[in-house]
């Protein structure tokens, strides 16, 4: 038997793995921002704010391998690829933290007569914190600018997540209030208490609901600008996709437009071009049986739901992320 | 922002995490078994054989991504890394399936007041598997070299796992006994379930027990060679490792060699020649508060403990593997 495989290319892979593991780690830690904001970080610091020093000191170690960081007898301080990996830090967040367990049991969910009830799990709070920070990059600025222009009095998020959008949708200008709707408690407990923390709970209501089949409600009565991120996903299959985009506009009759931005499926075979998280996003709805629809998929859905694009834009961060911008097809301007 | 970080080494390292999971994954569904007999794995021989189609087929994108498969419509064939990750599959799988989940939750054991009583948990069936995986291609092979160049009656394999050390120990001569003792209940099962089926109940026993601090016991008395693979370093610190070893003196008064085989402490930084397995082990290890020794660690504590090195030997796979050939110090050959 050779040894060939003691290093190279999938010697590597085996090394990444844990570079992943670390980058998570030293995401919510607080290690990342310590060396954004230090340029270095002192293990005795550390040690007296708590964090056992052999666990920190082997974490930076293992960044160190990826040049993310060097590692001195005291210290370490940020390497050359140091700013791409805190740019990148929420998809390792989400894909470690957040999903790290189910990635780890993955045969254990693989078979058929096993896929039944709630055959998996995943740590919500770490996933929506991870997509809050995917978020910010790009498509939190693009929203920005977008609801600076859009007329609105009451906003609506479905699948809220940390909370962070409706408040920030909500605090953009005066008078505005808004709700915010996510089926995970976790979520739910995390964006409740931001909204708590930032002195919003007059203004911003969070509930626990399942945005696929949303019944009509009084504190949806006046929402008149949904959006919907990172999770349109979660509708389909086709069918009931269509009934839940079609349910949307019974729950919200003001509702002037719906924003909707997801992560398409990648219709290119992985390879040298594959960027960061398509083959997590993939595979983690491979496993837990949620289809991902294409973007030919969509528009398919939208014009049998009675949803009509105005506007469609593209991300580079995540890609395959895309933005429709939806009105009622028998609604006016 | 700028967007180079969803490209590139940093990227390549968040596609790389999810090719270790479905190695590990492809390695327990009988996948990578497949592939190797036959060079191709059909889906429809998959979702027949009881897996999800959606779950296998994306596994195998992802691997692909590495060129470790290739993927038609209906089947994936084997890739030019093919060779070098069936090699590889133990490390995988002892990395993602047995301490994934401990990997995932890394940050919540970082934290030295969290590290108290059973604050970690491993799935150690399957580091028991891996294990066994990463011994096939290079240290077991030595282990039956040296075994038929020894003269022993009673072998004793110290964290004997899943059992099969000590079962290849006892058939390869007629009238030899064997005990394996772990202390690990689900390896304890799996040992004793391999040899119950390998109709070696009669020769062989399977008992639990801490080899860092056993007492003698009848089923001791006769053992003239004992063997302790991958776990020496459970003995460390090295108060307790020589108190453990000059233990074994006592519990095995019979004993005339002790080969322990176990993975040292890399004393190089982290860097391009870094292989497999190195940094996973380390960063377990750190995590769960266990300290990996040096080799010359090693040295004194043998010479402290009342053990007399008569050869070592050094392992390409895994990288680190170090074979200790031990006799008592006042022992007679």
């Amino acid at each position: 038997m050779s040894t060939t495989f003691t290093r190279g290319p999938v010697a590597d892979i085996f090394s990444s793995y844990l570079v992943a593991v670390s980058l998570s780690a030293a995401s919510e830690l607080g290690i990342l921002d310590g060396l954004r904001e230090q340029g270095s970080y002192s293990f005795d610091a550390a040690e007296a704010g708590g964090l056992d020093r052999t666990v920190v000191r082997q974490l930076l170690a293992t960044l160190s391998w990826a040049e993310i960081v060097e590692v001195a007898d005291d210290k370490a301080v940020v390497g050359p690829r140091f700013d791409e990996a805190y740019a990148a830090r929420g998809y390792f967040y989400w894909m470690v933290r957040g999903c790290g367990e189910l990635f780890s049991v993955a045969p254990g969910v693989a078979r058929t007569d096993d896929r039944v009830g709630d055959f998996y799990t995943r740590d919500m709070r770490a996933v929506a914190v991870g997509s809050r920070l995917i978020g910010d990059t790009h498509v939190e600025p693009h929203f920005t600018k977008l609801l600076a222009e859009l007329d609105y009095k009451v906003i609506c998020d479905l699948g809220c997540g940390s909370g962070q959008r409706v408040m920030a949708a909500a605090t953009a200008r005066p008078g505005v209030r808004g709700v915010g709707v996510d089926i995970a408690p976790a979520a739910v407990e995390l964006a409740a208490e931001s909204v708590a923390e930032a002195g919003l709970a007059d203004r911003i209501s969070i509930v626990t609901g399942d945005v696929r089949n949303l019944a009509p409600r009084e504190l949806f009565a006046d929402v008149d600008l949904i959006t919907c991120v990172f999770l349109g996903h979660d509708f389909w299959p086709k069918a009931t996709c269509v009934a839940g985009l079609r349910q949307l506009r019974a729950a919200f009759p003001a509702a002037r437009r719906l924003l909707l931005c997801d992560v398409v499926r990648s219709e290119r075979v992985p390879g040298p071009e594959t960027q960061i998280f398509t083959l997590g996003f993939e595979l983690i709805h491979a496993l837990m049986g949620v289809y991902i629809p294409t973007r030919q998929e969509w528009y398919e859905a939208f014009a049998e739901s009675g949803w009509e694009i105005v506007g469609e834009s593209h991300f580079a961060a995540p890609p395959g992320g895309v933005l429709f911008e939806l009105r009622p097809a028998d609604g006016q301007e």
